[in-house]
């Protein structure tokens, strides 16, 4: 999968790839699930009781009134003051009354769409989906036969192929990994192409200054077909995640990714990083009390800069090893702060975002064990978008090819779990127990007969066979057999359909902005 | 750990090694969480609604009454007859009138203590507690330096050697694996023995005659210190696991089992093996109502032998590979069939026991995802008792030594976990939130370093430093980290301190016995 394509390959490539027919990845060898929304209909586990989801409701109230938040970036400043908060004029200190803070809660709208290029791939956000989307801005890339090194395009576009091929991953949450080797002023402009050339999913705009922000906006308007500004904001097509520089702190480009998004209608997913024991508390209570007043001073940003805006209230809480200071994820806290976030994000009536995550070093029995402590906290959180739920290794350092499909298995079995269980004369096969009788086998009966093929869940990745077939086979690991099938995957992937006219006006503002220099914001 | 003891060699040794203070277990390099029993918070997710339950619920009394189940013994029959069951002369064919299975359920009692020897390792079932417990039966043992081999007396002793030293784990269920190299006449005779002195926990009596049960029933009242026929029955120290032989037929000894637990008020766990597709219908609702009415046979045995007698629901309903036939575990189909069992248990008001089971056959990623889905699932579904929750590969085929320090890391996680979130003036912490302020940090507040040893879980697998160091130290994958661990918690363990009476009389039993030639119940 070598590539050195410059600017301007997507264009000349695409028309070729694009021309395969979609029926070819019907045949693959490949058994997926189906593409499409999954309804979880767990009610969520809820560590805290109805009481002490307000106590600390109230205390994240008295942090923002009594400490408040530092805001950089004049904007956002002048937007709060003007709504009323108290901005000291030789302070980037911002606080904010209580009672302003709750009725900016009720102009947030609790549920919205993101639309996708492919009309069949828009999603709902804050209703009864869960979406599972892949790892974001790893710095490093990693598998098996090149180990792990800096993030790079081809490592980004292999990736992002991945995630277009993996019917279990809803959107694009970010740069799968960094690609480092494009120069940062036009980075965002190849990288939002390769997305909307190389999947037909919603993506995400990076909050890295409004210069950047502008053109995602430019750009999703191109490849939702030429729509208006007053499209765009009724039909949000973007998202970009907010991090809080905890504690108590918003950046100035992150300030401003929120103000653009809310004018223009489009997401913001406000998720503090309050590493409990580090950048927060080390309590779990004064980590979420931090975490949810973080989230809180964001969601007041975006609804005075416009009443209605779409947010996401981001649940990060983790802890720290305490022994190192490392950052842990899939912990038994991280759990707990997942369901407790899920607690108090639906006190506020917004969607929620999490995040499937662990701190293995490889792919390996720990990543699986702690990837699955993450991804059963978000399905029993009440999640309504799991991030990094596929391919996030080292704490978010290394997004991991193998670790991707592993993880596309384990999120295509919660899919299968979340499935209901029919219960009808047909199913309960009195008849087919009978005609088996005490003793017998039910290999061979009608019932087994007509369902055999979709009855159960078929893995992607999990060997059944027997030990010793397998050892024949050469005692292979997941790991190994996840290399194998990343690659198979990669081999059969197949670029979206995309209307040429649609294409060219990508390619033709894309390479506008690169001539003119790309993005200043960082000089 | 190479030993060549034979018979009575438990005595010999005992006293140097139980002579060893605690105090050295207490400064063991491998930090455990606390033993004690762990008070399972989650309300249960629950798939079927209640009609469901009921419909299910009627279909089994439906199995019972108009299929029927084979009893193969003639002493189950009669008293099943003597009952009013319908027993015809010339079968093993018995049907159950619903009133009378409805009835039954009645005095079955919803919560019990299974005694051990140490007090303090005595444990309740069927209220909030859920207990985890090893591997049981495994015909094979594995480890990274010896492979797989046919299980043995050595690998038997060091597997239980290492459930008494793991503290997540709360009694044996059965032999961790089984130990062939001793004569089968003589096996459980042997093997309870290294129980009682290599363990201070409650151990399993195996349904395998009524000459093997009898003796079992004498080891526990020996090993008890001694107590009465009428103090064993009221205080059960003993378990049994009754697995029918799905569908719809129990063997003579199961049978035997049953009615011997019955009446000496020891447990019995009744655990159908319906695995969907195979030994039940492929549909989840119909291997639920197979599975339901096996274990409504077996209540309405041990309720017949003795009103009042203490048993256990076991769930074990979980699918094959429709490819090949392979039993599979840790499936989407496992767990929901767990939570609905669990649902269906409620309904009866007894404990309820489930499984933390994979296919893999390695312990590798596929174990521990396949794992940690079964973990989920029990706790998430209510179980009382989790059985093979630490150790067990292939389906059941192989006891593995990692595998068992692996599962002891994911369950003391899930202990962790359902600790409560404390949520006060001191864990909200905003006197430390003020004290470090915007964009600060908490390493050194007073508040994390009166906390920073205790608060959070401390994995004893999980590497969590940065992959530079973790790939200095070698590249280790949590597979090479077990078989690490495992060897210093053996080379780390104590013999438990048992009365030298109790000692005596537990050899003296024993060694009488193999001198008559143990069981002959098989001849």
């Amino acid at each position: 999968m070598v590539e050195t394509e410059s600017r301007g390959a997507g264009r000349r490539r695409a028309g070729g790839r694009g021309a395969k027919s979609a029926a070819a990845a019907a045949t693959s060898a490949v058994k997926q699930l189906p593409r499409g929304a999954v309804r979880n209909p767990v009610n969520p586990i809820e560590p805290l009781s109805a009481d002490q989801v307000e106590t600390i409701h109230h205390a994240s109230l008295k942090i923002l009134s009594e400490i408040g938040m530092e805001f950089l970036g004049e904007h956002a400043k002048a937007i709060l003051r003007e709504a009323g908060a108290d901005v000291r004029a030789d302070s980037n200190l911002v606080r904010f009354d209580p009672a302003m803070v709750e009725e900016r809660i009720k102009t947030a709208p609790s549920s919205f769409k993101l639309h996708a290029r492919n009309p069949a791939r828009t999603v709902t956000l804050g209703e009864a989906d869960i979406h599972f989307v892949p790892v974001a801005s790893a710095p490093n890339a990693s598998d098996a036969d090149g180990g792990r090194r800096q993030g790079n395009r081809e490592d980004f576009r292999n990736l992002t192929r991945l995630i277009q091929s993996l019917h279990c991953l809803s959107f694009i949450p970010g740069y799968p990994v960094e690609p480092t080797d494009i120069d940062r002023r036009t980075r965002h402009l190849e990288a939002m192409r390769d997305f909307a050339l190389l999947t037909d999913m919603a993506f995400h705009n990076y909050s890295l200054g409004p210069q950047r922000t502008a053109d995602g906006l430019e750009i999703a308007k191109i490849v939702r077909g030429g729509i208006s500004d007053a499209q765009l904001a009724a039909e949000p097509s973007l998202l970009t995640i907010v991090n809080t520089n905890s504690p108590l702190k918003l950046d100035s480009p992150m300030g401003h990714g929120i103000i653009q998004h809310a004018l223009h209608g489009q997401i913001s997913v406000i998720t503090p990083f309050t590493l409990a024991g580090a950048m927060a508390p080390v309590t779990l209570a004064g980590a979420l009390a931090q975490q949810n007043a973080e989230f809180l001073a964001g969601l007041t940003l975006a609804q005075c800069a416009k009443p209605g805006a779409p947010v996401i209230y981001g649940g990060f809480t983790s802890n720290v090893d305490m022994k190192s200071g490392a950052p842990a994820f899939g912990t038994p806290e991280y759990v707990k702060a997942v369901q407790a976030g899920g607690q108090l994000t639906r006190r506020y009536g917004v969607p929620y975002r999490s995040s499937g995550v662990c701190a293995a070093n490889m792919p390996d029995a720990q990543a699986a064990l702690e990837t699955q402590m993450s991804l059963w906290g978000t399905m029993t959180g009440g999640a309504d978008m799991v991030m990094h739920a596929a391919g996030w290794m080292e704490g978010g350092l290394s997004a991991s090819f193998e670790k991707m499909v592993m993880d596309a298995d384990m999120i295509q079995m919660l899919q299968a779990y979340m499935q209901p269980i029919e219960v009808s004369e047909a199913t309960l096969g009195l008849d087919a127990i009978a005609e088996v009788g005490p003793g017998g086998h039910f290999f061979g009966t009608p019932q087994t007969m007509e369902r055999f093929e979709t009855a159960f869940y078929a893995p992607m990745l999990s060997d059944w066979r027997n030990f010793e077939t397998w050892a024949e086979d050469g005692s292979k690991t997941a790991y190994e057999r996840a290399n194998t099938l990343y690659k198979q995957l990669l081999a059969e992937y197949q670029e979206p359909a995309i209307d040429e006219a649609t294409r060219d006006a990508l390619n033709d503002f894309v390479d506008r902005r690169i001539d003119e220099g790309g993005s200043f914001d960082d000089d």
